[in-house]
């Protein structure tokens, strides 16, 4: 019998990355829980390729078995392992009110269903931006933490990137002074603007791709900006970069989500020596499942095809990240404003890496 | 008038602590929410004597008033003040269900219960270890966490220093395969090695000053480490290389609370630089306002009395503290265990501080 470890070094060798016998460990937890590969990710947070591999070697291992309707469990042999092991079922205790959020949202009732209701005719996620929008509790969320923390009453609001359509919500909130969204998709920036003029909103879209400079008048222009990253570490940093130079100064903050199921605690840990290091600015929040996404359309066609139990149609909401807020502080001056090309969205750890063997 | 700008550059000056515009600027929305001093340091998250020096220079302008019965409040110049700078009331929106933590208790309800009555009796809080206690739901959503995250269950958990009783709630859970408790205040270790005993739990509690090596049956020996530090930068390294010292390598976790109450964003920064830099582990979650702490008997008599709107009895649990959780992710290898000599409680943003112009 293949130990733990031994899995894990099996893992670490086909996905090229760091894996722990802690993190097999933490996947055979879910597998006793829940039987779709796509709630296994969910609940193990670790990245998918993780799990994909991990659940690809039990089978082979025959410790786990695939079965004819797409579910997995554990065979006699996997049992007796976690029994061996000490492995005990996952645990889970997410507050159903605010769904880990920490946040009241009954004030906001009526904004989310005024935000539903004008948004209907939305733009759908496509795959060339690696679109995937958040469901509208998780929008609204995000507007309560930002107005609570005081960076949106009467302030100014950069969002890079809106396929989610926070400006909108900010918008119709009537919070913020201004709100300034940089989006690279045509539809997005043209689907933004006209709802601005028709609802009325201090909300304005223009076209950017942020590999470029962030335009002159918006350099040290806001109190805050916010974004869903791509989470290639180089762009990462590109990000953070064009975010921050858009802060007026010191004791303003920065939002958005970070994954677990396409970064590593490794990547989080680069990334987080970046934040500290390169940019100065304190991370105040990391929120877990904060920010919930609807299942995208393209999702099965854009990931690895060599397993069967990864091709079948997610149920729940399994996507999620952590919300991070940073704040810039005391002495904060700025950061530079150069063009920077970069990777966007492939490392092997984002949903779309196949690994070597299959594009062979 | 005096801008706010000026009144922040003031209040660096009395402090010695980094004042930005914003910080005022936040105290001044609380101020328009609530009407006791403590309140007014919960809800504006800012350190305790940042916030007393505020409302102090506030009180001397002219711009608030301190009233009879202990309350402050906004005068017309005050009000006037709020309205040409845009500064709105302090909105707040803690999820009511579960205080912010993200977790449902609802499996924990008997668990409370029973760590209630068994501890009736416990050790108050006394003044020469820092010590001051977290509300039960406080103690019991730490072990819903650390179960959760997969850090308890089956597992070896280290706890350093434990006011607040965290090892018996772990023992009581049954989760645990084993708890050590390393403890200075031999009221504790007392209490704790007596309730072990006398309710069969596996917790065992020892005398240690962290500033000793940790004990060497107790290095690299735990799944899990919990602690409540004191706050002083070299306090916080300190307890932190104790804590990892105790781990067994990759994959493990560490929980502990940092407020904002005695610590600043830039001290957070400094904080966290050491986390990753030095001690090279990923912080996974950081939860506002998780832990809760019950009101100590000493507070007013150890803190600054130059201020009667400081010495007026707080009502609610106004002292809390985020949570944060760290793991070593692969590669891990331990840190040094050497001792080490270090102010434990007092720099400039703690509660004990006293100005220069007060200790002359």
């Amino acid at each position: 019998m293949t130990g733990i470890a031994g899995i894990a070094r099996q893992v670490e060798r086909r996905t090229g990355i760091k894996t722990t016998a802690r993190d097999v460990e933490n996947i055979l937890s879910c597998l006793q829980r829940v039987s779709h590969f796509w709630e296994v990710v969910y609940l193990s947070q670790k990245p998918f390729n993780i799990v994909a591999e991990t659940v690809g070697i039990l089978i082979n291992e025959g410790l786990l078995e695939n079965r004819e309707d797409g579910t997995i469990g554990l065979t006699q042999a996997g049992k007796e392992l976690v029994e061996v092991y000490r492995i005990y079922p996952k645990r889970h205790y997410a507050c159903p009110h605010c769904e880990r959020r920490g946040l009241d949202l009954s004030e906001f009732n009526e904004l989310i269903k005024r935000f539903e209701q004008e948004t209907k005719d939305r733009p759908e996620a496509v795959i060339d931006y690696d679109q995937g929008y958040v469901t509208s509790k998780t929008v609204i969320s995000r507007i309560a933490m930002m107005a609570e923390r005081g960076d949106l009453e009467g302030k100014k609001l950069l969002v890079l990137g809106d396929d989610d359509l926070v400006s909108l919500a900010a918008g119709l909130s009537e919070l913020p002074q201004e709100v300034v969204v940089l989006e690279i998709d045509d539809r997005i920036i043209d689907y933004i603007n006209k709802k601005a003029v028709q609802l009325e909103l201090p909300v304005k879209a223009y076209k950017y791709d942020f590999r470029q400079s962030l335009p002159g008048e918006f350099v040290r222009a806001f109190d805050t900006f916010t974004t869903d990253p791509p989470e290639t570490i180089e762009a990462l940093e590109v990000v953070m970069k064009r975010g921050l130079a858009g802060l007026k100064g010191e004791g303003c903050a920065g939002y958005f989500g970070i994954t677990k199921a396409e970064s590593s605690f490794v990547k989080w840990r680069e990334f987080q020596k970046m934040l500290l290091n390169k940019f100065d600015v304190t991370i105040t929040d990391i929120i877990e499942d904060f920010n919930q996404y609807v299942n995208w359309g393209y999702l099965l066609e854009s990931i690895r095809d060599d397993y069967s139990f990864v091709q079948v149609k997610p149920k729940l909401n399994w996507y999620r990240s952590s919300m991070y807020r940073i704040e810039t502080v005391s002495g904060f001056s700025g950061v530079d404003n150069e063009p920077q090309e970069c990777e966007l969205y492939l490392d092997n750890e984002a949903l779309i890496y196949k690994p070597v063997s299959l594009t062979k």
